[in-house]
């Protein structure tokens, strides 16, 4: 199986990027303070709003998701703000510890790993500050380490006309599931290259509220890249600060076209294909979820390894044999769970091979099952979804 | 002469990627937290180190050259720390800036923009800080936006051995001209991927001193995206705290390999004769430069635009009639000097043609000068000189 480059690639980002999306980077450099690069800034930047839904200022960085992130703390908090951190997995607690590293004063809250947070415990914590003392909200929108969705909409409503900031990590979420900045008045939100849009890693998107903009103007806390009031000064005149990764751009452009011919809604629905036939498949097999359905990203599955068998044996034996990669656990999970990321790029029919060789790969390894069952369950939910 | 893709790109950065690594970069996406990734980051770290003539550490970041400028500042100088930033530019301006922004007490000694920094103005500023309060000294390798390269070597001796660190910014200069990282002792040098490398803009690299690091466990300024003690921490199990770059590492080791094949001193020795033939090509066609010859950079060359005779105008005709696309003055010197970039991958006859082209325009735009002697003398040099 491993004699070809491609592998089957089903992490949750890195995903596979498109082979008209690869080429379409081997372009020649031109020049970032010239014309043509002005009306490819111009492009993608209108592009990448319309994939987060809003009419709000978009600042690209070349930058890892965690740069916007970074970006979303120096800009808006500074030093001694309260801050208030839902957490319910590893990119919760990096965005905490990202504000508390600058200074802020992070209260987090924390719900069990594999759970979804609870908008009540937020919106009982956000009542009890009656002197509005809450800078920021800070929640994830899609939790990479759990495949757990977090009800961004209810959560957005508990914090109600409190003046916090509401800022969203939406690096493994956006363009996979539905989130709608404008009509649910969310003031930051961060999303990455590598998930949804489906082109390497590098580049990192900031979506910024007029609201958001007005605390960045007086925001104490330092800061030069990731300065978005000189970026958006720049942007005006169709250039960056610095050095933009102009192969990323060009392959934005490409990705972006694909996206808008498809649809943002025709996207989210196919994602949400994927969840459901990888969850049916899985549980066919006998195994465990780690997140219950009502709260099941569209990005990603997190699979609870069999009894006695590791996690990270599963995987190991499914890239020797069938050159398939997916993700292990991380931190507390590692070789508990792994994780099927099924985001950007990838067609129903890679899910259904990878469900086969997981299959194998389970006999193989001495687990009771039977042979096609969670194969034929993920095709019968594809039929029945009319794909 | 606008029918084809490629220009002819002689700007000082982004410079031309070679089409092999471009083809490379189409390469598809890895899991970056596995075994191929682990190879690669061992190998392009091991190549990088060649170039930058040291055994030191090497941090490769996935952002602009800019976001290792502010890595160097946020690692190694705490606020409230004396800095001395030695500026001969706009790059030097940035530096002091970047330090300032993040609490240094920075202290900058300017020199004329087209002069370098005199090492005995150092030496004397060095020698008067008997307390040893200065913490870092900051200068620039090679100036982009005057086309002036430091003495970097005897700078070094200058401060000789007060303790401060000495941090170089080595992003348009580093494998065009010789930089000693480990002879001449330096503690922090920083590049980029846009420049000498080859390479498309998106990364960033960061060579650091055993001294540095002790400096790193200490130092106080807030981080965590530029955070080089995590960093290296992933980099010994082969990864990186957050996702990398991954086409730009295709590229860098596809570019990597051509460096090696040449040899970084006769690649050295290549952008030492491009320097010879365009300032020689220049002065034959009556035109004045802005840097000395002792001092000129190998990188790019400053050329002042004839009297009453906008530099932008020159610039404009040269994309319009042949494709050629040249730098223009930054702040104080826009539209008073252009600057031609000849840096990476580029061939002595690029620069031949650009020559001829920027003697055709010359000739319209009424300048008297006659046909072809530029290009005539720059030819005498090439022969001259053997290549």
């Amino acid at each position: 199986m491993n004699f070809r480059e491609e592998q089957y690639l089903l992490l949750p980002g890195p995903t596979p990027v498109p082979t008209n999306v690869l080429r379409s980077m081997a372009k020649p450099m031109i020049n970032h303070r010239g014309p043509e690069f002005k009306e490819l800034i111009a492009e993608v930047t209108e592009g990448v709003k319309k994939v987060y839904k809003t009419k709000n200022e978009v600042v690209i960085f070349p930058a890892a998701g965690t740069g916007a992130m970074e970006a979303a703390v120096v800009n808006f908090i500074s030093p001694g703000d309260k801050v208030l951190a839902v957490s319910i997995g590893v990119f919760g607690d990096r965005f905490a510890k990202i504000a508390e590293e600058f200074g802020a004063e992070v209260e987090k809250i924390d719900f069990p790993w594999g759970q979804a947070a609870d908008p009540e415990v937020i919106r009982e914590r956000i009542a009890q500050d009656r002197l509005r003392e809450i800078k920021a909200v800070v929640v994830t929108h899609n939790e990479t380490s759990t495949g757990v969705v977090n009800d961004i909409k209810s959560i957005r409503e508990a914090v109600g006309d409190h003046p916090a900031l509401f800022i969203v990590d939406a690096v493994s979420g956006l363009g996979a599931m539905n989130l709608e900045t404008d009509k649910w008045n969310l003031d930051v939100v961060v999303s990455g290259s590598q998930k949804a849009f489906m082109i390497p890693p590098g580049l990192a998107f900031l979506a910024i509220s007029p609201r958001a903009l007005r605390v960045a103007k007086n925001c104490s806390n330092r800061r030069y890249y990731w300065d978005i009031n000189s970026a958006l000064k720049y942007l005006e005149k169709g250039q960056t600060p610095y050095t933009p990764a102009l192969s990323l751009f060009y392959g934005l452009r490409e990705a972006l076209e694909m996206m808008e011919k498809e649809g943002i809604d025709n996207i989210i629905a196919r994602h949400a294909v994927y969840r459901d036939m990888v969850r049916a498949g899985v549980k066919a097999m006998g195994l465990k979820l780690l997140a219950d359905d009502r709260v099941a990203s569209s990005s990603l599955t997190s699979v609870i390894a069999p009894e006695g068998l590791g996690a990270n044996r599963i995987r190991r034996r499914l890239l020797e044999r069938f050159n398939v990669v997916i993700a292990g656990g991380q931190q507390k999970l590692d070789d508990v769970i792994f994780r099927i990321g099924h985001l950007g790029n990838v067609l129903y029919l890679d899910l259904l091979a990878v469900l086969a060789a997981l299959e194998m790969v389970l006999v193989e390894l001495g687990v009771d099952i039977e042979l096609g069952r969670g194969v034929t369950k993920a095709q019968e939910i594809l039929m029945q979804k009319g794909v």
